[in-house]
C-alpha cells in the first residue's frame, strides 16, 4: 500500500525533483501539492509547481497556494539560489494544470479528515502553512501520520551561519510544528548534501532520452551555479526530494532521536534548529532527525521516478526549442 | 449611525462589561462576539460569553467559538484573578444563548466580506484570533476600519514587571496585529488603571434596581477582591469597557501617535508594548496609543448601557437566590 | 560619624550638583571622586570633575579617572542632553586641581582596604567601574557598607522607552552589581524626576549671593533647556544629587525591597532594570528601591551644601565676565 | 627567535599538554603561565598548573592567579570532563613551584609594558582574564602582538549543541576579546577534535621511558574515559596544545580570516560562536579561523617537547607509587 502523502513546497528547483519523485514512485500516493511563498513569492511559487506537473505529466493531483508571507517575519526569498522566476534555467510551457480554488490550509485539512487513513504531510519549505494548519485546525493533528520535513540543519546554516533557509523564513512556524506533539522527522543540510547531483547523475538524467529527463538536467545545471558561485559546492545538492526518499523507503536515511529547539532569540542565531542527541539541554526528544543517506539508492529511486512519469521522448526539434522561458 | 464592530474576547468579569457596554450603546452596532483562551480556557470563556449574553438578554449576536491556545507559548489562564470559572462571583442561569458552529476566524471574516461597510475589531483578549485571522485571509485586512484593542501598557505591567496579561499571553499574535498595516489602537493599563469601579459606581449599578446591575456589582466586588489582594488596589479597574469606549465615543479616551513594538525577545521583558512617543528606537509610528480617559463620562455611558439592557427588575426571590454557580 | 562616601560619575550637569551635595554636607565625608565614560568621554567628565572642584573649592578629595568604554557595549555618550563639553552652559575657569595617577579602580580599592570603616559607593554613572571593582578584587566587597546608585527605572527609561541611561551605557556592569551581592540602593528615573529644578530653586541658589550659586543656576539652566526641548519637561530633574541624599539622609529618599533584574537580551528593552515587588518572576530580593523624595527636604540640603561651600561672592565683575568657556 | 608567550589556562587534561608543548618546544619562549576559573575552581585550576611545573621542571616560568568566576555568568566547571581535581588521573607529588603574589592580569600587563616585543597571548581557558586585561589596560592592547585561543568552534559546541566550553562559561568575555581590534585567532572544536590521542600516541609518550611520558599517558588515558563515556569519542581530543601549536609553527593549523560573533542572547546558542567566512551577515573579518590541522607533524612536535622536558627515566619505584593523588 503507498503512503499517502502531501507536498508542501515553495518550487524552487529541488522542490521540483521532490514533486517528480513523489509523483513517480510507487510506494507513495501523492494526494496534493501546496504551495507557499519561500523561494519566491506566492505567486511565483505556484506557478512552477503548476509547471512542473504539466511538464511530468501530473494531472490528477490538487494544487492549491497557501501563505503569502511567514507568519511574524517579512518575506525574503531565495532569489540569488532560484533565480528571478524562483526556478530558472529551463524554458516551460503554458502550465495546462490549475490550481483549486481552496486555499492550501482548507485543502490539506479536508484530505486530513476525508482520507480513510492518516496522511503524511512533506513540508520542503517554510513551515507556514502547516503551522496554519496545526493553530487553525488543532483537531485534525491525529490524522497527520507524520511531518516528514526538508529543513534546519544538526550543523551550519546556509542562510546564515547558524540557520537553513526554510527555518529562517519563518522561525516561529518551525517552532510551532516541532512543539506540535505531531511525529516530525527533520532531513536537514547535514543530510541533505550528501544528495550532489554529480555530472553521473546527471547523465543518468539525460540518459533517459525523455523532455522531462532534459529538463531535470537543466535545472540541475542551473543550480549547480548558483551553488557553485555562492558557495564552492563542486556539485548541488538536491535538498528536498530527501525528505520524499525518507518517506519511500525509510532506510533511505538514516535517523536518530533527538530533541530539537528552534533558536528563536538570537542575535545572530535566530532560526538554528539545535538538535541535542547529547541532551545538554535536558528537553525530551521531540524529533527524528536524519543523519545518513543512502546516496546510491536514493539516485537510483529518482532516476526511476522521473522515468516512470517519462512524457514525449525529446524531439531534435525540442532540443532546439528555447521555450517560453519567463524573464 | 452606529459603527459596526465584533468583539473578540476571553471573559472574564471586565470583558463582560465591555460586551454589556457594546450591546447596550446605541453609538455601536455589535455584530459578533469571539471567543478565545486567555483569562481561562476556550471552554470557560465561551461559556461565560454565553451567560452574559443570557443575563443581558443579547439574543441577537452570533458568538463563536476561537483559538483554545496561543499562536506559539503554551496558555497560561488568570485564574488567580477570575477564579475557576474565568468570571467567579455572581451565581449564573443556565445559557440560553448558543454558539454558532463556525470557528472565530471564519465567522469574523464572513462578516468582514459581506457587511457593507468596513467593520471595527475590539479585541479584549491575548490577539490569537485576529493575527490568525490577517494571517489566514490577509486580503480581508482592508475591510477591517480599526482594530482599537485593550492590551499592553506605556509602563509596567500586570502579569510580569513589564507585561501585560493579554500581550503576555501570546506575544507573537500582538506582534503581527501591531506589525499588520492596519490601524490599531492600543488602550493600556496606563488608561484602564483610570477606570475604577469605585463604591459610588457600584451603587449606580445597584440602583438601577435590575437583575444585571446586581450581576455587574457581584462581578465588580469579586473582581475588586482580587486586585485588593494581588495588587492592593483600593478599587479594581475594568480594563476592557475602555476599549470599546474609545469607539462609541474618540473624545472618551484621549491618544497620541506612536511607535508600538512588541518584544519578543528578552529574558524578563518578553510580551512588553514597547511605546515610543520620543522616537527614541526610530521606528515608523503604527500605533494611536490611549493616554487619557475622561472617567466620568466613561462610567455614565457604562451605567447607561446597562440600564438600556434592562432585563427583569429584580425581585426579593431573586436577591436570595444564590443561581447556578459553577464550581 | 559621617558616612564615608566615594562618588563614581561622569559629570554631566546633575553630576556636579552630585559633588556638590557630598562635599558641602556634614552628613557625609567624600573621600574620593572617581570618573567613567558616561554623558561624554572620559576625557571631558574627568575635566569636568576637577572644574566642579575647583569652582567649588574642593581641594582635599583625589579625583581618578577610570574605564574610557562600557565592559561589553561601544560607547555612546548624552551629548544631546550635556553638550560637547559634557557640562555645558557656565564659563569655568582653569582647573587648579588634577587627578591623582591612580586608576579609578585602584583608588577605590585602595581605599576600601585602607579606611577604618567600610565605605558606601555613590555611582552617579554607567558602572563600569564599579563592576570591573568587583571583578578585579572580589575580595572588597565585604568592604563595601553599600552601593546607592543612581540609574534605572521603575518605570519608562531615558535613552529607549525602557532604558535609563546609565543602565543602558553598560548593561553588562549594571547586571554584575545588581547580582553581586554587595546591597544596592537603586534611585531611579521614577523618583529622580521628582526632584525638579523649579524656579524657586533657582532663586534660592542665585540667591546665595555667591558664585557657585551662579554656576549652579547656569547650569541649572543649560539643563531646563535640554530637559524641555528633548522630552517637554517644565523644570528640569536633578538625578545624581537624589542618591547623595539617600545617603545622607535615607528619610529623605523612600525605598521598598525589591527584585531587579537587567535585561541583557531584549530586541527594544536592553538595559532596563526590571523591577519585581510583585514577585512575578520569582526572583530573590537583590535591591532596595527607591520609590519616594521628600522634595522640600530634599532641596534644603542642596542649598544648603552649595551655601556651606561658599567660594567668593559674586563681584558685578564675575557677572560680566563670560569665562573660559570650552568650544 | 623564539616567539615570547603567555599560557593563560585552566588546568585541565589538555592545558597541561599545552603548558608541556609551549615550556618544551624552542619556537616559543613561555614568558608565564596564568589560570583562571573554568575547567575546574580557580584553586584547583592554579594547583594543577603548579602541579604540571613541578613534574615537568618547569622552574623559571611566574605562575599567576586570576579571576575565580566569569564577568556575568556563575561559574560553572567541567567537573564530569576533567575529574574532581579537575586534573584527574595521574598521582602527582608535592608542588614544588609556587605562584607570585601578582594577579594573573597584572602579571601579564607587566610583562607587556616590559618585554622588548609584543607578546602573544595563548588562552586555552575561558576569556575572563583576557577580557579584564583589555578592559583594566586598554592601553596595552598594542603590546599584544596576537591573541591564539583554543575556544568555539566553527561547527557544533560541546557545552551545548552550540556552544564550546571556554566560550559558554563567559560569554561576555569571549565578545569583549573578539571586537577588542587584537589580532585573534580561533583554533575551536573544528580542529581540535582532528588531535586525537590514539594508541599510537600514547605508545610514543610512553616509549620515552621518562615519569613525565608516563603522566601524559595517565592524563590522556583518564581524558580517553571521559571522552567514551560522554560523547563516545573512539579517542580523546587534545584541545589546548592546537592553540599552543599555531604559535609553533603556523604552517601546522590552516586558517582563514571570518568573522567570528559570540552569541550573547539566544535561548539555546548562548555562547555560540558564529563563524562567518560566507559574510552572510555582512559584519567586518574580525579573526583567522582555524579549520585544518597537520595531524601528524602536530603529534611530532608535542611528543618532541614532552621528549625535551625530559625529567627523570621513570624508575620501577616510580611505578608503583600512587603519588599524592588529590581526593
Amino acid at each position: 500500500m503507498p503512503v499517502p502523502i502531501i507536498i508542501d513546497c515553495d518550487p524552487g528547483h529541488d522542490d521540483a525533483l521532490a514533486i517528480l519523485l513523489a509523483a513517480g514512485d510507487p510506494a507513495v500516493d501523492l494526494l496534493a501539492i501546496t504551495t507557499v511563498a519561500g523561494n519566491q513569492t506566492l505567486r511565483k511559487t505556484t506557478l512552477n509547481a503548476r509547471r512542473v506537473c504539466t511538464v511530468a505529466g501530473i494531472t490528477g493531483v490538487p494544487i492549491a497556494a497557501g501563505c503569502a508571507k511567514p507568519l511574524v517575519e517579512p518575506l525574503r526569498v531565495a532569489e540569488d539560489v532560484h533565480g528571478a522566476s524562483g526556478m530558472d534555467g529551463p524554458g516551460f510551457p503554458e502550465p495546462r494544470v490549475d490550481v483549486v480554488p481552496e486555499h492550501a490550509v482548507e485543502l490539506i485539512h479536508r484530505i486530513l479528515r476525508e482520507h480513510p487513513e492518516p496522511v503524511t504531510l512533506v513540508p520542503t519549505a517554510p513551515l507556514t502553512n502547516i503551522a496554519l494548519l496545526l493553530t487553525r485546525y488543532p483537531e485534525v493533528a491525529g490524522r497527520i501520520r507524520e511531518i516528514v520535513l526538508m529543513g534546519g540543519s544538526t550543523e551550519r546554516g546556509n542562510r546564515t551561519p547558524a540557520a537553513e533557509f526554510n527555518v529562517h523564513v519563518d522561525p516561529e512556524a518551525a517552532d510551532i510544528v516541532f512543539r506540535s506533539g505531531v511525529p516530525v522527522t527533520m532531513c536537514g543540510l547535514n543530510v541533505t548534501h550528501q544528495a550532489l547531483a554529480t555530472p553521473e547523475v546527471l547523465a543518468r538524467l539525460e540518459g533517459l532520452g525523455t523532455e522531462l529527463g532534459r529538463i531535470c538536467v537543466e535545472l540541475l545545471t542551473y543550480f549547480a551555479g548558483t551553488y557553485r558561485r555562492l558557495w564552492g559546492f563542486p556539485h548541488p545538492p538536491v535538498h528536498d526530494p530527501v525528505a520524499v526518499a525518507r518517506v519511500i523507503d525509510p532506510q533511505l536515511v538514516h535517523c536518530v532521536d533527538a530533541s530539537v529547539a528552534v533558536e528563536l532569540r538570537g542575535e545572530f542565531t535566530r532560526g538554528a534548529t539545535v538538535v541535542d542527541p547529547h541532551r545538554y539541554l535536558d528537553r525530551p526528544v521531540n524529533a527524528k532527525v536524519a543523519v545518513g543517506l543512502e546516496v546510491e539508492a536514493f539516485w537510483d529511486r529518482l532516476v526511476a521516478a522521473v522515468a516512470a512519469l517519462g512524457g514525449p521522448a525529446r524531439t531534435a526539434e525540442d532540443a532546439g526549442d528555447p521555450g517560453a522561458r519567463e524573464a
